[in-house]
């Protein structure tokens, strides 16, 4: 078969063939990639503030003081939350401040409300000495202008969103999430929902897909089943291609689907690829449109299809939004040998055990099934396609189900 | 204080006081949480299926054959995709049959077209010798009737609702995702959108929580932000508790914002913790309305409600939506020594670096830094209350912030 690639040539000529999308919007949501660096323009806190509930002082006026002879402080103030006080401190004179409060002028540091005592006539004892700075954060303390936050291709998580909403730029340059259409195609497929006939299976890649894209977070058109019929599956994928930034046709599982997936893709654009040398997922098509979309045949088979997607339709998708790719694996030492073909990678799925405080991966010895690999295995791993197999106890990075 | 509990205490209280709801949907999406076991009632595959592209053959009729003598066996019929072969084989035929074709009756493995030669006449000459079961996978191997796959509480990934679609229950019973209020509270607080005043800071906590629920798949409601107004709290909260089914309100920091808060939710309900001997986070507050709903009233300092949100609020929303709270951590070795107040859980925040393949915690030596927390660190750490502090080298278990 011409043009089959390893799995490093798969992922190096995705990332030369496709580009960052150039749209972006300017309202960043958890989950987007940012599309410029992130930048401070102002400090962060923006004034002088205390950590603490408690008063306002002058350390030297506290020095040497202690419980059993207490500094005697007179009030002149209490620090309101969200106003610049309007008096400030002159030696030998605090003031209440609240956590979060802005320093007084004239003041220091503040000490906890625990170390005092309100005397009740205007007076406060300070019953430990405190040190300068002590209590405060001050004005650029976390963030000065000109700190770089972010880099552009950072992915937001949830505590970033919070970073960005302390400096004020949720108006940040984020890449809009790519739409990528789904197709299922084969003769042999019928709804989840339908009960098969005779040599009939049920429809697991477009659900399946479908769900994998909605937890990456890009937005998703389901353009359903098309049976083994050349010109209908060729009008499908021109209709994805054309209202969607990708599309993934899954499917068929025979020969004769196999090659008239490949001529739509062929007739629609370039075929960039076919084949990637790796069991199970060899009957994998990469394509691109004329306008620069990639069209990605995976295969049939749920278990591969599922396997293909994480490993190379992630990757092109974060290559579409910007983002740096990095996948998250948990290392795990195999409790059997696993057997493996020279010349092609082998995924392997497997069960993770947590035995006397090491992570094991058991491998799931199945054939082709389904089930096994989807539902009872917790992840998989890939075995380099320049190894025989790996002997028990190799340490393994495995990619969990998700 | 009344009412400080432990961390553990905490979690403890949560899990006695609420109850998974009891609304459940048909319809499962990748993110919910099972409501009911999921267990087979057919088999998968439902028919004896080829692995592999190439012929049905009787396996006695290939022993001894090979590319000098191959066996010459006459095609008898092909099997279409999707059907139930209308042929039966008789010793001495074969049959073509693609990847996931229903073994035609008679046929006892398949040969993979590689090892095959098509000699145009009708006839095919097999190279290998075959064995009985080579290349299928029979009728229920992968799961038979009875099989469990999933227990109630699970979780769906997006490859349990591709098994799911294979056994055609899509339909299976969720929880339906909790809806939860978002209030934030604070005279010193304006708009991300907005520049600070003298002694203002910008709302941090309302998009930041927002983005963590989101994440978390529930529904979200934006109660925005209240001024440190009693009367109009109380207003707000009472509208959302009404409205949701968990309340979530944030801040004040100051004293009397505290106050304010612990009192409205006395008003609305039974105040069941009043404070968490965790740092940061302590000022948290736990309360129950009259039909059982919890309102959580969380720091008003950004880090420590997300810290709070992230280790208490999650596994209560995941006790609301029936799931086995798991946190995920990752191990990591402390490069410096850390100090803990005793009495009280300690959280640091920490950077993660790989270095020598060793996974290595940094942990962030900042006063009450916001950035420096939410932006830079990739996680946090818990330090118990029994525990004085860690020296360097010690292992420690990092939440990933997200």
């Amino acid at each position: 078969m011409l043009n089959v690639l390893t799995p490093e040539e798969a992922l190096r000529l995705m990332e030369s063939q496709f580009q960052p999308r150039q749209f972006v919007t300017e309202d960043a949501q958890v989950g987007d990639v940012l599309a410029e660096d992130v930048i401070a323009s102002e400090c962060v806190p923006d004034f002088d503030r205390s950590t603490v509930d408690g008063y306002a002082v002058l350390a030297k006026d506290t020095f040497g003081c202690s419980e059993a002879i207490p500094a005697i402080l007179p009030v002149v103030g209490a620090v309101q939350m969200g106003e610049r006080p309007d008096f400030s401190l002159t030696p030998g004179t605090c003031a209440a401040i609240p956590t979060g409060g802005a320093l007084p002028e004239g003041a220091d540091c503040a000490v906890m409300v625990e170390y005092t005592e309100d005397y009740g006539d205007g007076t406060i004892g300070i019953m430990k000495s405190a040190a300068p700075g002590q209590n405060l954060i001050f004005r650029g303390d976390d963030v000065k202008p000109g700190d770089v936050l972010f880099h552009a291709g950072h992915r937001l998580t949830a505590s970033d969103v919070g970073a960005l909403a302390a400096l004020g730029r949720l108006n940040v340059r984020v890449h809009s999430q790519p739409l990528v259409g789904v197709i299922s195609t084969g003769d042999e497929l019928v709804s989840p929902e339908q009960t098969p006939g005779p040599g009939q299976v049920r429809d697991v890649n477009l659900p399946m897909l479908l769900a994998l894209l909605t937890q990456w977070g890009v937005k998703i058109r389901d353009f359903g089943r098309v049976p083994d019929d050349e010109p209908l599956l060729l009008e499908r994928v021109r209709a994805a291609s054309e209202q969607c930034d990708m599309v993934l046709i899954s499917g068929g599982s025979s020969v004769g689907q196999k090659d008239a997936v490949c001529r739509v893709l062929e007739s629609l654009g370039e075929v960039l690829m076919h084949g990637i040398a790796i069991k199970p997922g060899k009957p994998t098509i990469l394509a691109k449109t004329g306008d620069g979309k990639p069209l990605v045949g995976l295969p049939g088979h749920p278990a591969a299809a599922y396997y293909i997607a994480r490993l190379f339709v992630k990757p092109l998708l974060d290559r579409l939004r910007g983002e740096q790719h990095r996948e998250q694996t948990v290392t795990a030492k195999l409790t059997e040998s696993v057997n493996a073909n020279h010349g092609r990678a082998q995924i392997t799925a497997c069960r993770l055990e947590q035995r006397d405080g090491e992570t094991l991966a058991v491998p799931i010895r199945s054939k082709s099934g389904l089930i096994t690999q989807l539902a009872r295995a917790d992840g998989f791993f890939v075995i380099p396609r320049d190894c025989e197999g790996l002997p028990q106890g190799a340490a393994v990075d495995v990619i969990l189900n998700h």
